[in-house]
């Protein structure tokens, strides 16, 4: 018996399969003055209206990438880390049998194009490329299996580390939290399988890091659950997940871009103390 | 020659020294389901409008103590703390060349008579009863010597810690910035000589912690510069300036005070994961 599929039917079940596979980018920026989120398509960035994180509307104003200036994509209550999280980062060091996590400040966070300025004293400062979380829903004790409804999409962001202060101090607080070593973007991406991505980064063009986020010791779902069981994750939160591989320093001017697969680069550049 | 003073004079030199010693408590409150702050005066509350830390102006309406619910005097974007800022806390530990540092954060935030919960598997909660400061204005780069114009007031605040975590992991993160581990409150208080405060902790009712802020290693003035080095402070954010003496676990049930000299009394109580 053969079955007959109407027009209809085969456009809905079209419009299903895509809308499964649906990729959306979203992207802040300033323009004008004006400070919005968008959808960015191409090179053209579709506005949004109201809060990233509850339904935003297209307003129906369209603009062109190269005429706005990327922020980052997000402004976080909370920006966490997850340290040692990739067999190649760990050296000597032996895993962890649960996630290490630590602290960056929402004042870290800079954008796409914004510079990495060093505090004064500052000597010894590296790069860290990581795929980024973005918290969706307001989370408390959520299972792994859970995890995604909870995830609003991924961004890549640069876990700027100064290693001497890292060694000294008690807590890696002015290591990691200072301002400006958070870069993140420049687009929170939904509907990326995030379990593989490539991640690279880039200093002034050549690539120092390089390795796919299925190689995670903890993965972003269990990353999720584990934060959540002690820190209640509100939308807009970001977890770093964690570097692979070596890092080297970064001298002041250099270019660092890290790049992941589907996400898109994250350039910024390093500058002395101002 | 004998000068003589006008009553008016007089009137103006006694108001001029009396404004120079006052001393203003900020209360946050919930009172029929608004959040408000608030002047406290004796057991009255007078309403302010507006944003804390942007003059905020009386709105005429005055509220007894006893039928509001007091908050969490402000809401930190960033909680910032010390570790190991008395001699009494050091014990075998060498005193630190500068201050060492690390994050709780926003969430961990709980105001007065709010409940320590302690999360599933948290098993050595102690108490650290500390002076906390709260940022007025923000603050990059300051000098010690300039610090107290960036200072709003000081309140009194818990720097809840689980010790084996503390102990275990690979930062202080879940051990220091779990949710409800900040208590803070239950005033923000103005015009006291913060140098120079008696901070008591007790347990049940037992006192088991007793020391004067005079006793801090890093004081005030000396803190806010070294972070706002790395880390820009903005009003609201506070930093909890480290604990004396010894501490010891609390038991879920248990009722933990902290007492500050002119600030009052923080209580809360503690529970088992729930």
């Amino acid at each position: 018996m053969t079955r007959q599929i109407s027009a209809a039917a085969l456009i809905t079940l079209l419009f299903v399969a895509s809308a499964g596979a649906e990729v959306t980018k979203y992207v802040r920026y300033e323009s004008g003055g004006k400070i919005s989120y968008g959808v960015l398509e191409g090179d053209t960035i579709r506005e949004l209206s109201g809060d990233l994180f509850a339904s935003p509307a297209p307003t129906g104003t369209t603009l062109k990438l190269a005429a706005v200036k990327l922020l980052a994509p997000c402004e976080p209550k909370k920006v966490i880390a997850v340290g040692l999280n990739y067999k190649t980062h760990l050296g000597e060091r032996p895993a962890a049998a649960y996630p290490g996590l630590f602290a960056k400040l929402p004042t870290s966070i800079i954008g796409p194009d914004a510079t990495i300025v060093y505090p004064e004293g500052a000597g010894n400062v590296h790069y860290e490329g990581e795929l980024v979380v973005v918290i969706g829903r307001r989370a408390h004790n959520v299972a792994a299996a859970d995890a995604a409804q909870y995830i609003f999409g991924v961004t890549a962001g640069n876990d700027v580390s100064e290693r001497d202060w890292q060694k000294q101090d008690l807590q890696w607080f002015r290591a990691k939290a200072s301002d400006t070593f958070g870069p993140l973007g420049p687009a929170i991406v939904k509907g990326l399988n995030y379990n593989d991505l490539l991640l690279q980064t880039r200093l002034n063009g050549e690539v120092v890091q390089s390795q796919r986020t299925k190689d995670l010791i903890f993965d972003v779902h269990a990353i999720v659950s584990y934060v959540s069981r002690f820190v209640t994750l509100e939308p807009g939160d970001v977890i770093y997940t964690g570097t692979p591989g070596a890092t080297r320093p970064m001298k002041p001017g250099d270019v660092v871009e890290v790049e992941i697969e589907g996400i898109g680069v994250l350039r910024n550049r390093t500058s002395a103390a101002r």
